[in-house]
């Protein structure tokens, strides 16, 4: 089994409301100095043996389905176990 | 400016409703063989510099208001940009 990771976050120019929350919780907790972006994290395991076919149909389903492209960037990197 | 990178996901027995629904919506689109579990990435960047301590006070910062360790697991790294 193998595991592909895809990570979606926010683009830099979009506002990023969850993030800023947490980042004033944070300062409000008494953790200074600390700005945080929030995202997703997709863990996708994947059934029989991993091609590039199979690493481009993720690539496409993360396009698609996991991101939305308009406010949302994506990275998809195959972690080794 | 440093950035730390903080991933909490659902613990292996824990079930994860958005998984599961993000590997549904995958299977109806065509994606076959593919098994989602979704969490969360947090991306912070540190003023000044990041020292043992900083990273400390991030992973104690992660465990108390980014993950709730009861259903989460959390995994703190520093990232090179």
């Amino acid at each position: 089994m193998t595991r592909v990771v895809v990570d979606v976050m926010p683009k830099p120019e979009i506002l990023d409301p969850q993030g800023k929350a947490v980042t004033g919780s944070l300062q409000r907790l008494g953790y200074q100095g600390l700005t945080v972006r929030q995202g997703k994290r997709f863990e996708i395991t994947v059934e029989g043996e991993l091609t590039d076919e199979r690493i481009d149909q993720i690539r496409d389903a993360a396009e698609k389905l996991l991101a939305n492209t308009v406010i949302e960037s994506f990275d998809v990197r195959v972690e080794e176990s």
